[in-house]
């Protein structure tokens, strides 16, 4: 049996990680072999690259940015996520390759295209397209309520003024609309349980072949 | 008047520093704004990312290690190296993509085909490329002998067994033959003032517009 990978995107507070969990769980309980896994990071050297970006200090230029995001990327998809797939796991990703469009592309690149051309070159070397993308939905107002809620150290996404964040979600949202096949947008301002039984059908039916 | 991109490549021990410092004075002495910077590295972050993989002690897949250098090489390019060349600054880089190809594709990835074609890629997304190239040679067992001379830390290169730099040797003399007009191989088994005397003429020649 070929392997699954399925990657969920979306804003921070929207409850990626929430529904990761969810579903990780739903396919436990049907007997399949799952590797639950997050971006950046997901392998010692990716975790690595993942605290270099998201909590050095350190200032890189925007394309240095993008590259060490992808070099981080790389590691986790040689290392965990092909062999995963190799064997016929479902793997479930917490972010990937559209984040890096969404935040850095859209976000702190505002949309250039020489950054938007970048990180679609780097996406075609990676050579690994998600089967199934759900990119989950939340008005900013109602994800800060969540973040706030849930208090930790912030991030320097989660840190960024309110322009950028509305940049991000047009991203996710065109990176959507551009790939209907793959990516499947679910409101999140809903029930956790409910999202999860939507997820739960939709990579059903990738799983049986029927979708 | 445009700036002057040149960079010095070759193995260790073959005297790059020297030559990078002998022309560095020439230059000045001819009163030429002159930026003398190193690769990995030259900027800050690009440092922070050179300590990350020359001395972290992560373990990259090849690919993921090839990134993080490009992502090294961009910063340095963005943030230091266009701006002086775009005041018209001979800029002196002691290591740059040459090295990578060396190193990662005839190195460690032994001219494997797509870690070729994945250094060709990200060489060209970087998009700058040196006026001219000076690769030192010089047989390994001499270059032995001056590092052992040195002393000092040793990084992960100077550790590597020796088929790893007889491959990194050869790598730098095809991209050297592949690009006749922009590389010249120096035999570095000569005083240094002699090879010095014979850069300075190259690089005179090239400011001059002659070469």
């Amino acid at each position: 049996m070929p392997g699954l990978f399925i990657t969920f995107e979306g804003g921070e507070g929207a409850g990626k990680s929430t529904q990761v969990g969810l579903l990780e769980a739903h396919l436990r309980a049907g007997g399949h072999d799952v590797v639950r896994t997050r971006e950046p990071g997901g392998t010692p050297g990716a975790e690595a690259l993942r605290d270099f970006l998201l909590f050095g200090g350190h200032d890189l230029s925007l394309r240095a940015e993008i590259l060490a995001h992808f070099a981080a990327r790389c590691d986790h998809v040689d290392r965990l996520i092909r062999p995963a797939l190799a064997r016929g796991a479902v793997v479930i990703c917490d972010r990937f390759a559209d984040s890096t469009m969404a935040y850095q592309g859209y976000g702190t690149g505002q949309g250039d295209p020489a950054t938007i051309g970048l990180i679609e070159v780097l996406t075609g070397q990676v050579g690994l397209t998600p089967d199934l993308t759900l990119v989950l939905t939340l008005k900013r107002a109602r994800a800060l309520q969540r973040l706030h809620a849930r208090g930790g150290r912030a991030d320097r996404y989660e840190a960024a003024d309110e322009a950028f964040h509305a940049r991000v979600a047009e991203g996710f949202a065109a990176i959507a609309e551009a790939r209907p096949g793959r990516c499947v947008c679910l409101a999140a301002d809903r029930p956790a349980e409910a999202i999860a039984e939507e997820v739960a059908r939709l990579v059903d039916a990738r799983l049986t072949g029927a979708a």
